[in-house]
């Protein structure tokens, strides 16, 4: 079947604040085909997104994204790949490229499994699909007392696996970090997995870093997330093999395989983060945990956003038993609480589960988000090139 | 001196070919402060750049790149590091910003340079400047009796390192691959240096890019320059241990430090090419010469635009002695031509300076380049958030 349509919605809360919270506005891509809609989502910025979308024409390899894409055919997987190839090909010198996308290889996969009547996690080989264990993904308070009530509460509401990361950490000096690890800790309670996002707060700075894994390790760590900028491959291989030993996350910032691969060869991470909406969609996700399982280092999915993006980010590991846990955000604005009619709720044991419903399980719900759709037109030489479709 | 203004012109010729030429359209940026007025020009997709110049905050890490810079002061080079530093903080989760970026921080270098009376190489610590060797960089002709008759006239002109890439290398199979090589070298004599660029027309195929070894050794190519996308480590790692031996070019692909730190440190090249219009300006592209220079690899700007984008690049590393050769474009489209009251020319000997009046040394004819101004125009919640200023 051919490619009939393809629409970006950009989506906003009213008012965006000036925090790390990734779902305060949302870029949805609707691909339409032989009569099935696909849905994904690119975790990009819109504007940015739809434009190298629809620009013009820079020279051969700096194509705009539709020219890989409109009117071409979707049966298979092969097909998803062959489109995915074009657009590196065709856009190689467009740096947004990657991140838009995402969102369309998303589209594509929720649209096939949709036609052939599978979840997508099946389409990619797997037979079965294992649990995973989320772990509730939240910014750190905005001084430790506030870091202690978030965690009493996520421990409160069953959680087994708790991060914080981001705001305060880092920005306001050692101790003030130490303060806000031993309350996220003594919130939380003893037993439940601890992990810390510095959001890349210490840039290629490594004693920096290192100042802070003694305190780490007396919290107990679960692991110690991109202390610094995805690919300072260096700065993370020295930390990985400094003392106390934590264990290193990171590779949320990845936009194609070679630099989740050289993540993986060489920053000595034990945990390889990837997000489907970033890295080029399901498609270059699924590469990543293959590679990732022969390395011996697990693979999470970073999701800091919808359901849709959550199961979009699930399919590409569903069926690795071994890599056994997932980001779940758990303070989602409303926007992306109701992109997805279906949410991906904790079960009575604390674990999730992908959808076992055809594509990615997740029904975009057009008459909530409607609110929230951002009014865009762009104009080049007097030509509307684009402008917000229907939804 | 407080930044007054900032504004982005899109350039395009009237038809835009599908050809690796990336001279057929250009983004200016021209920053004023103080009275003076600078320029930058970004090797980037123009109105995807505008678009994250000007687009609405997504969240604290996802800012358009207009936060990081309007308002604020350049009195000075930490000037621009602040500034530069702030855009890789508030626009981390931005995937063009880097794109952006290096416009703007070759305009506040130029800026900078005539507010000091200053050439900018003198401005990055360089005492003396030293001439370099262009090589005249050109795509292959359609078929290799085209090839001969360009490489023949570069020869003629006095060219003494002539580069082909692009085109139909790598794909139409190995003999025509061969066939053009010999025609190159052939065309451009024996004693000249001859590049070749295979435009990452092999991806991450190794044994593609290993068929070719050969036939690179028998025209004694100086360089076999991006067999592999940017990034691919362990692609071009192994290429560079093949036999017979061709030193491997490549890095022009790098949006910013650590993935040209990256490819110095794990990608066994002998040559890293930077391209000041990419990987966030002439600061960042100071910091691979650095290094570059401290492991014993040639630094090459990669410039395939304007002799404003020409001069940018030349600067980062025009006190370097040793890295003595520099990519000079030679089929510029008029546009690319005539952004540039002056011209960066070979001398008698054949060599080409930076120049040494005041910043970037090359004037912007407005007048000339009006003509090819593009009308762009981004309306967010009908309001109009960009559109093509007064030249």
């Amino acid at each position: 079947m051919k490619i009939e349509s393809v629409d970006f919605f950009y989506l906003s809360m009213p008012e965006v604040l000036d925090i790390g919270d990734g779902s305060q506005d949302a870029l949805l891509v609707r691909i339409r085909a032989g009569g099935y809609e696909g849905w994904g989502e690119c975790e990009a910025s819109p504007l940015t997104s739809i434009a190298s979308y629809v620009c013009p024409m820079s020279h051969s390899a700096c194509k705009p994204l539709r020219y890989s894409i409109e009117g071409k055919n979707i049966d298979g997987a092969e097909d998803i790949q062959r489109i995915s190839d074009a657009v590196h090909e065709n856009s190689l010198d467009l740096l947004q490229a990657d991140h838009t996308l995402s969102g369309i290889d998303i589209a594509l996969w929720d649209l096939l499994g949709k036609k052939m009547n599978e979840p997508v996690y099946r389409l990619l080989g797997y037979q079965k699909k294992f649990p995973k264990l989320p772990y509730a993904s939240q910014l750190f308070g905005e001084n430790a007392e506030e870091t202690f009530t978030k965690a009493k509460a996520t421990n409160a509401a069953g959680y087994k696996a708790v991060k914080f990361g981001w705001g305060p950490f880092g920005k306001s000096g050692k101790e003030n970090d130490i303060a806000h690890l031993m309350a996220a800790r003594e919130g939380v309670g003893k037993d439940a997995y601890l992990m810390i996002d510095a959001g890349t707060v210490f840039r290629e700075n490594i004693s920096n870093a290192q100042e802070r894994l003694s305190a780490l390790n007396d919290i107990n760590a679960y692991w110690f997330e991109e202390p610094f900028i995805n690919g300072a491959l260096d700065a993370y291989k020295k930390l990985s093999t400094s003392h106390p030993k934590i264990p290193i996350a990171g590779g949320e910032g990845c936009n194609n395989f070679v630099q989740a691969q050289a993540m993986i060869n060489y920053a000595g991470l034990d945990f390889i983060q990837i997000d489907a909406g970033r890295i080029g969609g399901i498609s270059v996700a699924k590469r990543v945990a293959d590679l990732a399982a022969s390395k011996k280092i697990i693979y999470v999915n970073h999701t800091f956003t919808s359901h849709l993006a959550l199961s979009a980010s699930l399919q590409s590991y569903s069926g690795m038993e071994k890599h056994f846990i997932s980001e779940y955000p758990v303070e989602l604005k409303s926007l992306a609480r109701e992109i997805g009619k279906e949410q991906i709720l904790p079960d009575t044991n604390g674990y999730i589960h992908t959808p076992d419903r055809p594509g990615l399980g997740i029904t975009v719900d057009t008459a909530a988000i409607r609110k929230y759709l951002v009014d865009v037109e762009i104009k080049v030489k007097g030509e509307k090139i684009y402008y917000t479709p229907e939804i």
